[in-house]
């Protein structure tokens, strides 16, 4: 007995250090991963969004942190190729930011990838990739 | 030692298991579990909140999801008997939606439930479903 | 081998009892804990930021509840001196509220601690902070 509750005490420590590993370096080769949403029609909000980035990227290092920008319902406008956020997407992509429309949005919104900023990623449902994201370990933040 | 090793490491075994488990399938008989805040005055997020609800539904069909939208603040007005989201709401509530009004915002608006519309569902603090929600692993959309 | 698989299975109970209790009891004290992110320019929301603040303190009870508000972007403004919120702010940190300023958004924006608020507190990056806590374990809420 006495043998055993060794044992489950060290399984009890490894399972300790593994929540408090956790909590501090999410899984992912010890880098930080961030999904934000975009989703209101205010241009005011879509350059915040891109200022989330570059704070990110300022904050952990560029190579220390795994970002991903998800554009849908009334935020699908910062990827349109109109979008006033187009030349800092563009800084985005060329630094290996994920950046993704969501579909079932421009299904909606009859938009087709002509309408939209070049090299973008997308999304079949930009809810369902912010979820898992969520379920992966990312951070949230509500853009 | 050795013997103790293999044990632990079995035990490590045993638990990376569980935590890959975890984020691919949360708790809940396989479902998706999906908990949307709705505290905006603006009807334009209103109506994308309940884009959100069809979206999931269709994205992991409408009996592997549980959503509850949860309307508090400035977004109490979602619910409303005056909503621009009336019917809407009742297809979600008649789909089996969680559609819950926060009382604490209720009193401080002095609604009562006769100013609702019919059949949705309240909790006594909006802020404390969202955060319950969180903590039984829910994801969280803030809409 | 029938020996090995008790213990696993006894270290299996520790565990799921350990997730268990973390679903309903998050780390430290027993207590609640919760972010709440403050960046729309709306002072509306900005108000509605500070019924949050004081909904949990109600809720839970004020000795319960460990609550940081992080203002960031053009959320900044509910802590300058000319804040709608001032008297709010004030109560909520006599009550013993986190209350933290985004450094990198008061350089974007050539803000000092005199335009700000008495007594508030500082961090780095508002986005680092949301997400830290996020990592330790808070509830996050959209404000």
């Amino acid at each position: 007995m006495k043998r055993r509750m060794a044992l489950l005490s060290a399984a009890g420590a490894a399972l300790v250090a593994t929540e408090a590993a956790h909590a501090q370096t999410p899984p992912g080769a010890g880098k930080e991963r961030v999904v934000i949403q975009v989703s209101t029609p205010d241009p005011k909000m879509w350059n915040q969004a891109l200022n989330y980035v570059e704070n990110l990227r300022d904050l952990y290092g560029a190579n220390k942190v795994d970002i991903e920008l998800v554009a849908l319902g009334h935020g699908i406008g910062v990827l349109k190729l109109d979008s006033t956020q187009g030349p800092r997407v563009a800084d985005a992509l060329k630094a290996g930011v994920h950046v993704s429309a969501c579909e079932v949005t421009m299904r909606r919104q009859k938009l087709t990838r002509e309408d939209m900023l070049p090299s973008i990623g997308y999304v079949p449902a930009g809810l369902g990739q912010i979820i898992q994201r969520q379920r992966e370990g990312w951070a949230y933040i509500s853009g």
